[in-house]
């Protein structure tokens, strides 16, 4: 388990200050990431690459010449915000437009997918690189679906040489569509990983059995099987990857074998012996292999193998020199030019003073959400251990943070005299920007919908309330695309916002509604959450990866039913 | 706990393997050990280092340009044997003579010792460097007795770019006692390893709990607190070594934070936050940190923090480049010159025909051997059990592997038709190559010794057999130096010997003299067992890293009885 922390909620922020400062010679921090000491020419595309705490190398340690330009670093196992990722990119960008590389996670696919949105709307030619190497995860004929693993290492490291090498972003994106595609990865786990500060591992796997098919986040896998020899291990990691030889391919092969955090390198090289024998005899040729620790997932203990099918191009750029903290390769120079890098930071909207009538609602706002706050953090290792059965167990660490910064912004945004409206849209703000993740990015959308409908100028209505209720509803589909049916948090807001709206129309005051509409959405959740832990075994791993089943449900359940209560305040 | 593993005992060589096949570009393999695939120039000094496995990167990752010529890697937790050091360094030797580098272990100063002795024989001028940096192991008016740790990285590297200088031997000897002088380190373990294809780790930490003063297989601290927060660990870690300032030192340091093996990067970097501020508090200059895996041990979890007070000529030789497979700093280019290198192979010594009487009384012996062996397997976990109380816990593994291999080389023996006095002393060496560790290299040279009494001219007497085991005893002291009262196997060795003489004496049977012997050896073993444990944690560290109580009387007892009771064959 993760045992060296101060506060749990700051180990991702202070590992990154402590990388920053023990590579001073070839970082420099930004916040919420780090970019190249020494920038890449002027005019380059850059390589933003990024993803949850947890994975180290991945990703700041791949930060170097012929690696990547920059990585953002969200919380343990949670996506970084769209603005950490924005103010990141435009650290990183050298004129030549931006790319964002990331591995194919719901949280991370939206806000990513949202900063480079953004990064459009201020003129940089921004594109979205998901890796999808993971074949355990979804089928050949569904790529789209597979999660990223290791595979990010020959991805970005293959992208970053054709970077280096000057192409344009249209050149580079070509390479980066090859290179993902003749990527795959299988891995196995013998043991789970422990949050920081959580007293169990995000799951276990049974003494003298093996997980199948590991996600990177302590999901588990998609089967066990018994324990087995080395030499047997080597063969199951191989055999699902020869699978996909692409028809008629010369063999050669870029192939890393990736220790998970806990089995260590004397194991994989055990592996690799045996490995090397099956894939000479499969009739591959090796390039330039790397067996260690490339993309970690805390302390768990297990491995994976990734192959990429190389042809002329994609060898050369596997071959080419990097020097990066985690990740150096052939002849490398230390560039003497260290220019300064301007480190992005983002400016606080100004806050327009609400109408008193609004001011007065926006302080019962402002109270409510310090109450979900609280509560939120009562169950954050509740909420945690229901997202661990079907998906990586981060839901309720992200709410958890995500309330309690929302509660401060809408204290902050109370003091500067603030409108519900505004209150409610920088609590949402605060919330994607600190949960991260995918219920961060989708409670953001929400809270600043519904602000939106509330306004600063009037005393908000029973009929506006719920009114907002509805646009919140539909921000989220909009974004997120998910179904009643999901196993999402749709699922338990999709009743609410109908018998909420229901029960106004018919006259009935705001708190017998909200309470009528905090029960019905309470049933519906606890229907979901009975049904995640078989689901999450049962159903595709692809399904879990983009709008997962996770504990959304129960969560907003429990948010509306803590509202419903201090209403009367 | 270790998970990947053919067969326990083929650990350590299928990872050699691996390794070498993952590093082809940049090591040769040889016979128990890497060199440098494209050797440093002709006449330097080379530097050999090397140790037990289980320590990845040390020591086959140091292997590299401006850092190690070679590494010999023993099994897991032991010394690599004589013979296999020797090997390795003759491999490595450019023509400048070779340093033999190790951390201070008892196994490990007997058999590099022994190796360089015998290269010095060859006519190699071979040099010892036993790194002694851990100041938890003994006080700093006992330098010698401490304990070689994670400061193996900062005194190999030094040593290594002052021998690529072109220095030469005096001079690199020079610059290494004046590094290891200057290296203090200090670690916490949090949770023990598990040998592979053991149930049980080593040791244990409770929950909540942090062992001080970690050793690096598996020793328990030598005192436990409560876990705290990482700031509080970080000054744990840094005032034991703030305290060895030496008197008037400008404050300039090369720092290693290594992580034992489930302690993971983040973890290392949230710590490495809170030293940096730290060490610019007590005054100190950070030159060039390294944050990381180093010397590992296993799948233990815990840290270590060393300290190297540089001066302008340590401050060079730490700064100056590297490129070894786990170890790269500053610009380097792949040397072009991929020289083959020769492979050392030790040649068999011929076996001249004993008399036929010798022959018949050597068959006896290989039979006895055999039921040795048998029990000593059988043994083996409950060995490494008492052993690991107060000592390294390789033990049982070390017995049961030297003596198959002994058994083994006896019955070969007996077809060369060697006579019993050839047949024990080739089963000493046998069992001295395989089990590596203190007990091999001294059941070698005690089989070794009785065997050169016996001869294989004349079937052995009584007094012959009496007369040898005294000849044993006087080996095993020699190259020991423990003495009865040490808790090591001359508390059980010693009144074997002079029963045996004196009932021999007296004109009793062999078989009579050998029970009472061995009975006499039983209580005094199990008098010594009953110690250990409560020595193991009440003794100070430094006597327990030569000649360290540990097994060995309990195994000798066994020995006894079991050739006792087969004496009658």
């Amino acid at each position: 388990m993760t045992k060296v922390f101060d506060r749990p909620e700051q180990f991702a922020e202070t590992a990154l200050k402590g990388f920053c400062a023990a590579n001073a010679d070839r970082v420099t921090m930004v916040p919420h990431g780090a970019v190249r000491a020494a920038p890449g020419a002027r005019g380059k595309v850059a390589l933003l690459v990024g993803g949850g705490s947890g994975h180290y190398p991945a990703f700041l340690g791949y930060v170097g010449t012929g690696f990547a330009d920059a990585a953002v670093a969200g919380d343990v196992f949670a996506s970084p915000s769209t603005a950490w990722i924005h103010g990141v990119a435009k650290a990183a960008h050298r004129g030549g437009g931006v790319i964002l590389g990331f591995g194919n996670y719901a949280g991370d696919v939206l806000n990513f997918g949202a900063a480079a949105e953004r990064l459009r709307a201020e003129g940089i030619d921004a594109r979205i690189l998901a890796v999808t190497d993971d074949v355990a995860s979804a089928g050949a004929d569904e790529r789209s679906k597979r999660r990223g693993v290791a595979g990010d290492v020959p991805v970005f490291k293959i992208v970053g040489a054709a970077a280096e090498a000057g192409l344009d972003m249209d050149a580079v994106m070509a390479v980066a569509a090859k290179v993902n595609e003749a990527t795959v990865s299988f891995g196995v786990a013998f043991d789970g990983c422990t949050l920081p500060g959580q007293g169990r591992p995000l799951f276990t796997v049974d003494t003298g059995q093996v997980g199948m098919g590991l996600g990177i986040h302590g999901e588990p896998g998609i089967s066990t099987q018994a324990m087995m020899p080395a030499m047997d291990l080597a063969r199951t990691l191989l055999e699902p990857l020869l699978a996909e030889r692409p028809a008629g391919h010369d063999g050669r092969v870029a192939v890393i074998l990736n220790g998970l955090g806990r089995t260590k390198y004397e194991e994989l090289f055990v592996l690799w012996h045996h490995l090397t024998g099956m894939l000479a005899d499969a009739g591959l040729t090796v390039v330039e292999p790397e067996v260690g620790e490339f993309v970690t997932s805390l302390d768990m203990a297990g491995c994976s193998l990734t192959l990429t099918w190389l042809d002329d191009e994609l060898e050369g750029y596997w071959r080419a020199p990097a020097d990066a903290p985690a990740f150096r390769k052939g002849s490398v120079t230390r560039p003497l030019d260290t220019e300064a890098v301007e480190a992005g930071t983002e400016a606080l909207a100004e806050i327009v003073p609400g109408s008193p009538a609004s001011q007065e609602a926006g302080r019962r706002v402002a109270a409510l959400i310090g109450h979900v706050a609280a509560a939120l953090a009562d169950a954050e290792e509740e909420l945690g251990r229901i997202d661990a059965q079907a998906g990586d167990g981060d839901h309720g660490q992200g709410m958890a943070r995500g309330s309690a910064a929302a509660a401060v912004a809408a204290e902050q945004a109370v003091i500067a005299g603030a409108g519900a409206g505004t209150i409610l849209s920088l609590a949402g703000d605060a919330w994607a920007d600190r949960a991260g993740g995918t219920s961060g990015a989708l409670w953001g959308v929400a809270l600043r919908a519904w602000g939106q409908v509330l306004g600063d100028a009037e005393k908000p209505s029973a009929q506006t309330i719920a009114q907002g209720a509805q646009a919140a509803h539909e921000a989220i589909v909009r974004l997120g695309g998910a179904q009643v049916g999901d196993k999402t948090l749709v699922d338990a807001l999709v009743p609410f916002v109908r018998v909420l709206n229901d029960q106004v129309a018919a006259g009935e005051t705001l708190g017998v509604a909200w309470a009528a509409a905090a029960a019905r959405s309470t049933e519906a959740a606890d229907a979901t959450a009975q049904l995640v832990p078989r689901l999450g075994r049962a159903r595709p791993l692809a399904e879990r990866s983009l709008g997962h089943p996770d504990a959304g449900a129960v969560s907003l359940a429990l948010c509306a039913r803590v509202v419903g209560a201090n209403l009367s305040e």
